[in-house]
């Protein structure tokens, strides 16, 4: 473990957001000496922002991201305008802890509605209408697509294709998160993080984030059952390579949401392991 | 109930697996004045093929498709040879039993591969290798693309547009099953539809099948949690009418898993509730 680089790890605090609060998670993580972290709005709410910026840059810690904005399909203006103002909010959080950008989980259809390519429109003009905000804030925003077993519920936007052509059509300040969980089976995924890297001009990278995890066969459940890097199927490695060629030389970030495994399990274990497979296995 | 129109319908037997064999499931859609069967092979192995045939013909049942070939991925030749074998018998079986198709579930990974482009190339190479006993013995082969949630155990073909390329590849004898289930987060779909209608030519059309169900919210399992039309979020009616008009003229096929609610009803009711959300929703 003494040959481990560290340099380019970072963990998301959902990897161990059953044990740990902000405090505990980053120092917790500075202890073990891994250099970044990614928070989540509920565990900065429960520490307070101010506190919050002053532990992250009291241990030294980048912050990857903070998660999350988006969910913007709503069933009516009045939804619309709360998420729109709720995202200004999260905009404004991410800019006083310092995070490299807001991380965002669009949304899925609105309550009641079929109708995916509505809500895919509402997430487009509703990104639309934040962007502003998040470029005088100089805060980038980063569209997490997802994977397509969230789209009613989640994320209607469910493949780097999807979030290119919304880079494309929304222009600068937006960019992509890409987490291997969600794209890895992808069969155009090696083409989109190409094409997101020949995106990147004057100094504006479009890739923002690089999520790592693992998916395991069998899957056991829909949203708390990732693994471990190593412990499935995904080729890390070789999305790593991709990701690096397009361009890509941020923190690679783990997240890893595990009700049953990880969750369950000392955190200080949990951060050794991950720098552990980070070293082996990606 | 006396104004629905069941001449579109088909029941696909994994709706009623838990309940009934192949010949009570026969007879139980036929008594309830469904035109249309699906089948699966364990089912008729337990049946015997001969027997199989002859209830489905005494029946008068349109057999829309035998469940399933494909499984082509192995993590050796001899596991491959084995996979082709397999699938040469289930395409006499489905001759055997009138069947109009043999649907292909194509496998996801090989035990301890990583690589889903090889396990694509092994899908090409097989499908290939098996289309000429297949176009001997007139029986179409019908590509069912999977939920990518899907993509390491049961299918790497994830997507209406993988399909379409397989079928423009390897040519004539082979199509496409349209399983809303899988499909209807893609934001391709309407798109890869319209194409498997143009790529219809010489009365060989590529859909083949059309499967209908519903995605419910939340899914609480990845494999047998599907829900009945109607009580989910998939807009049936304008995927039926996409494929529609694409060409497609068969049947609809009702295709649920569904472990902790439908397996456990009275099969009699299924049919019925089958018959009635077909007609009201879809």
């Amino acid at each position: 473990m003494a040959m481990a680089d560290l340099s380019q790890l970072s963990i998301n605090q959902a990897t161990t957001r059953a044990q740990w609060t902000l405090r505990e998670a980053a120092e917790g993580y500075a202890r073990a000496g891994v250099p970044g972290i990614a928070v989540w709005r509920d565990k900065l709410a429960e520490c307070g922002v101010g506190e919050a910026a002053r532990i992250l840059a009291g241990e030294g810690l980048t912050v990857t991201g903070l998660c999350r904005g988006g969910m913007f399909p709503a069933a009516d203006p009045t939804g619309l305008r709360a998420a729109i103002d709720d995202n200004r909010h999260a905009v404004d959080e991410a800019v006083a802890i310092g995070a490299q950008c807001l991380v965002l989980v669009v949304g899925g259809l609105p309550a009641g509605s079929k109708d995916i390519a509505a809500a895919r429109e509402m997430v487009r003009d509703g990104i639309g209408e934040l962007l502003p905000h998040a470029r005088a804030a100089v805060m980038p925003l980063a569209i997490e697509p997802l994977h397509p077993m969230y789209a009613a519920d989640r994320a209607c936007v469910n493949t780097l294709a999807q979030a290119n052509d919304l880079c494309d059509a929304l222009g600068e300040g937006l960019g992509i998160a890409v987490d291997v969980y969600h794209v890895w089976w992808d069969p155009d995924l090696e083409r989109e993080i190409r094409r997101a890297g020949d995106a990147a001009r004057d100094g504006h990278k479009r890739i923002l984030a690089f999520h790592i995890c693992d998916w395991l066969v069998p899957t056991t459940d829909l949203l708390l059952d990732r693994g471990m890097m190593g412990d499935g199927v995904i080729d890390l490695p070789k999305i790593r390579r991709w990701v690096e060629a397009a361009g890509y030389e941020g923190l690679h970030e783990v997240e890893i949401f595990s009700a049953e495994n990880w969750w369950k399990r000392d955190p200080d274990e949990v951060v050794r392991v991950c720098i552990e497979r980070h070293h082996s296995c990606c």
